[in-house]
Formats: C-alpha cells, sequence, structure tokens
C-alpha cells in the first residue's frame, strides 16, 4: 500500500513515472486493454473518473429542466458517497459541500467540475487547468478534430 | 465519424486495434497521461466508465442503508441520463428498464453490473464475461496482490 491513511487495495498507487518507458507503454497498454486482469489503483481510477465526469459534463444540455437538474445534483451526490477511494471521497465530500454542483447549464456544470479538479490539482501539487468554458469544449468535446 | 447514427465527436470510433502497435502504445499511453489533450472517443469513454463502475459497485456496501440503495438507484438512473454516448445511453435506458439496479448488497450491485456489461459485449460480439461474485472480487479489488 502507498498511502498511509487507506488500506484497501484501491489505495495501492502504481509509481509509473519511476518505471522504464518499455514496461511503461506495455502497462498502459494493458490498463486500457479489454484483456487487463488487475483491480484498478488509486491513481488510474481517479482518471477514468475524472475523465469520465469531465465528457459527461460537457454533453450535458444547455437548458436542463428541473428534474434533469435535480438528477445531475444527485449524480454528484452518488459519487461523494460511493467514491470508492476513502480518503479521496472525504475530501470531495467536503469540497462540494462548500462549492455544491452548478447544474443550471453545460457551461457552469462543466466550469463548475473543473474547478473541483483543480481543487484535487492543488492538493496534489498538479498544475492548475484553464477553466475557461473554450477551453473546456476544446479538451472534452470539440478539439482535435 | 465512424457512427452512422450518431454525429456528435462522442460517437468517432478510435480504431485501435488497426494501428500499427508503436503507435498503439504512444496512444494508449497520451490517452492516460494528464498531458493528453484530446476529447474522449467512444470507445475509450465506454471503457473509463465501465472501469468506473465495476471498481465502485465492488466497493459498495455489504448491507447498505435504505438511503445508500436510493442514492446508488440515483446514481445508474443519471447514468441513463447523462451518458455523453446518445445511442449508447438508448441501449442502457431500455436494459435497466428490463433490469432495474440490483442495489441491496455489494454482491448483488456487481453482479447485476456485470450482466449489464455482458448485455453489450453481446451487442459488440465481445466474449461474455464470468459474472460469479468471486470472480468479479477478484477482478475489481483483490487480483494481482
Amino acid at each position: 500500500m502507498s498511502d498511509k491513511n487507506c488500506f484497501e487495495p484501491i489505495c495501492e498507487k502504481e509509481d509509473i513515472l519511476n518505471l522504464k518507458s518499455k514496461k511503461r507503454s506495455k502497462l498502459q497498454f494493458e490498463e486500457d486493454s479489454s484483456t487487463q486482469e488487475c483491480p484498478l489503483k488509486r491513481n488510474i481510477y481517479g482518471n477514468y473518473t475524472w475523465n469520465m465526469l469531465h465528457t459527461t459534463a460537457i454533453y450535458y444540455p444547455d437548458e436542463p429542466t428541473q428534474e434533469q437538474q435535480q438528477k445531475m445534483r444527485n449524480f454528484f451526490d452518488a459519487i461523494a458517497e460511493f467514491y470508492a477511494c476513502k480518503h479521496c471521497k472525504a475530501h470531495f465530500q467536503k469540497d462540494i459541500l462548500k462549492n455544491p454542483p452548478q447544474v443550471t447549464s453545460r457551461k457552469d456544470l462543466s466550469i463548475w467540475l473543473c474547478q473541483r479538479h483543480n481543487d484535487v490539482n492543488q492538493l496534489l501539487g498538479k498544475q492548475q487547468f484553464d477553466c475557461s468554458f473554450e477551453n473546456l469544449e476544446k479538451r472534452w468535446r470539440t478539439g482535435c478534430q
């Protein structure tokens, strides 16, 4: 286990950056292919979840109904309750209590989510992401075409 | 676009299997690293989402409260509403109408989710996965230690 606060298998951290590049490529390929057999480690689980969330947010309606807004609140409420990494979840619970999901539009939701990701980036000493909507649209929906 | 039913960027399918292996490794690495800049294609979005869901399900409580059960129902209700790939979502909506989320325990939820994934595997001509709980625990939580 690589996290002193957590003894669940999900807390073990794959030290990707320190692997030699050949092994790293193989590892990355295995992680994405359907033949991969090992449970996700915390950093991969986090990466997949953020990718999934940002993509989902950028396809959220521009003008969601009240029912859709409630469903989106419920979605993040469930993530905060069931996210498999315990202490990541504890951080997220505190963070969204201070910063409730902004569900009134695709733009608001996408920017809000980017800011939550930046809160985690800051905690991990990672770079801040540019959360302008133009940048988010490009990054998660329209870029690379 | 590689899907005649869908003209959104998320419907474009990365033809990973036909890429040469060197390019494939590079591509896979880029997809997982934080330096990756392109929006997710449908198959990667699907892969990340299934990985996220199976991991979350295998850490669900063995004896969830009524409130937790409702939150988990809400979670899948939101996935069915907001999943970014439109026709994947339409399939999932029909599937969970016939097969509502089994939220009474970690075991029931994990097996139910595996069966939903197998419904998609069948649709895509992929192999069926062994949905025994022993296998799911190993695959998503305890294996490779």
